[in-house]
């Protein structure tokens, strides 16, 4: 069964604001197995709204329209209903006498006349008391299916859905349950990734899988549907378990938790600790890993160096390094990595040197070069790349190779 | 002159992501005097997607679809385009060149097959080239409008827009326009804000007027129409002055410029460096710096000190003071702001020491508990205060007044 939301107000379509009633909503319907197909974002606009309602109503069963039924002239969301169903508006003198009696209960002084277009119902639909504000919503049903008309309001409508919406709704018979289990990847092109893994998903038409790569991570929804919830969990995760075995130590979790926690898990898992040196990340590793609630209990601290000196003087890379190989080289990765895990007395340190641009690049090291040095007591290890885009891409690119790097590091620890 | 925004992708009909770039565009068209009337979020399917492409062309003449052009199987905008447009997809093997030249930049081993796809052009629409991805954009324009295709990272779609899209609008002729002007405001509670520019604000009925706070700043912005951009203009700048003119220096730019960009600018013009140490922030304050093309002409480094072993060796914070203040204490935060500042060789120092949460809280020292100490050849000032909220919260928070503090020390001298 699929749901379209239309949220309505000129306000939601200007850059500052946004609609976050249908995440809301969405959460709900999802729940009792109610697809979300279309949202809809449009002003106060009668006959936009007009046109809206009938194209909702002629693609799905369920369509909830959120906001435009407060007092004022700009609310037009019951009129619109009212020219889409071809039905007219009565005049519901309960629902005037209930807003004037908590108009006193709050101590205003008179119950103001416009509030009283707020009394008008779309002939054949139930009223929905909203127990927080004074504009009811209404619950339209005929042969093509359910229109809500329901506050804008956050603290209207989600009391208002879950009392008055909810219940009608179960009541209905639905064919589905969802089940949507998630895979975080790290260290793996979004193209090489689907070329993999494309032969198993498509290969299972009871999931909807969905790939979403930002840079350095890639998460993979399989969302299943099956008769009861327990059936699509079943699908979901056997899914699950087949792509993890084609992705192997790529995948770093399956929980809901970024790289950073990962890797904080596993290094309190065999008890390391980690120091961060960064250049052209800029301290951006060490916010990641702070973020984190309880990363003082392996994480040393980080050092922040932007200059030559920084590096030799607070992290003993050698001059001669410098001299003969630049700041920006594999040698200086390695020798930061090494001397601030040293300094802080941790067991793992890593680093990152590079050119984040725009300025400053040369032929030899172009902007987006990067190094990645990864040390533990053993050894240090270095990896270089070519990072494409603006600065902060390549900042945040090279941050999560980073973060991957160690955890690949912390794993294939004896 | 109107614009609709179709966002494509099914993970923008989950509970838990919603689509921003509409923000981002909302506000360009906007500053080019084009209203968005209509904004839909649609999964990717292709007849869903035709059907929408087609209503969408019917009312506005400006369409913008966004997502769904990428590489794998399930993005379906290229198609659903050619369906509605009845124009047929033809292939430009130049677009696979340029793929593989990027990918082979990147380091990867080879392009994917699968790349190929985001190969195939309307017939008749112009290349948009993506700078910061692999999918190019698309602008296709016939007597009903103009519809373009643009990718869905806010990393690729906005330079890409401001690049690509933005020059081609402006050739179009605008019945009415719009100027705006942004202020930028930091150290000011909103309310407080409010109550102060409100009576100011409201006098001037031909701007639109919003006020957008965030952890530790907020944005003032007042949009003027008129029958010339020039007029607009006049009218936003002469609510701009009397705005700052009641704020004083509690306004850190009128340009589009972040808090740390503004800080810089103050920096090199005095020829003024700086050097961060940061306990709970933990890089924070680093990251946003560094995140700023050319910081590395004032930015000497940081510290990120999470160990009260750190912030004596490091920072030579002394020992009496860690044992009888504590760590979260006036005394550390001054004396790791100095310390910073001389072991860095930098004209200012600035430091945080506080409890983020969620635990670690004492009746004496309760949760969000932050010092600020900000440091010259001088002196040391400090600031404590209680953040209230998540630990997130707290240090954005901290982050934001400890840039502020600094631009306000900055400011000030002589």
């Amino acid at each position: 069964m699929t749901a379209e939301i239309i949220a309505v107000g000129s306000e939601l379509l200007t850059p500052s604001r946004m609609d976050t009633n249908s995440l809301f909503l969405t959460l709900k319907l999802n729940e009792l197995g109610i697809d979300v197909v279309r949202k809809t974002i449009i002003g106060d606009d009668r006959e936009r709204l007009a046109d809206e309602i009938r194209q909702a109503r002629g693609s799905s069963p369920i369509v909830i329209m959120t906001g435009g039924i407060g007092p004022t002239m700009d609310d037009v969301s019951r009129e619109a209903a009212s020219d889409a169903l071809g039905r007219e508006l009565k005049y519901h003198p309960e629902i005037t006498e209930a807003i004037a009696v908590r108009v006193s209960r709050l101590g205003l002084r008179k119950m103001a006349e416009i509030n009283k277009r707020q009394a008008y119902v779309l002939e054949g639909a139930e009223v929905l008391p909203n127990a927080n504000g004074t504009a009811p919503g209404q619950w339209f049903e005929d042969e093509t299916g359910v229109l809500m008309l329901l506050p804008g309001p956050p603290r209207e409508i989600e009391p208002l859905f879950e009392m008055q919406c909810l219940p009608r709704l179960r009541k209905r018979e639905i064919p589905y349950q969802f089940y949507t289990v998630s895979l975080r990847v790290a260290g793996l092109p979004e193209s090489e990734l689907d070329e993999r893994i494309a032969p198993i998903y498509t290969a299972e038409s009871r999931v909807a899988t969905t790939i979403l790569a930002s840079p350095g991570e890639i998460q993979i929804h399989m969302r299943a549907h099956a008769a009861t919830t327990k059936q699509a969990r079943a699908i979901a995760e056997a899914l699950s378990r087949k792509v993890e075995d084609e992705l192997g130590s790529n995948v770093f979790t399956h929980r809901d938790e970024s790289l950073e926690a990962a890797l904080m898990r596993h290094c309190l898992d065999r008890k390391l600790t980690l120091a961060v040196a960064e250049s052209c990340t800029g301290g951006m590793i060490a916010q990641k890993i702070t973020a984190v609630p309880g990363s003082s209990n392996f994480f040393r601290g980080g050092m922040v160096t932007y200059s030559n000196d920084a590096k030799s003087q607070w992290l003993g890379v050698s001059e001669a390094t410098l001299e003969r190989h630049g700041a920006v080289s594999k040698e200086t990765a390695a020798e930061m990595a090494q001397g601030v895990r040293t300094r802080l007395d941790a067991s793992l340190g890593v680093a990152t040197t590079g050119l984040a641009g725009p300025g400053g690049g040369t032929s030899e090291t172009p902007v987006g070069t990067v190094f990645i040095g990864v040390a533990d007591e053993q050894s240090a290890e270095v990896k270089g790349m070519t990072v494409g885009g603006e600065r902060d891409r390549v900042r945040l690119w090279a941050t999560h190779r980073a973060l991957d790097m160690v955890r690949r590091r912390v794993l294939s620890r004896q």
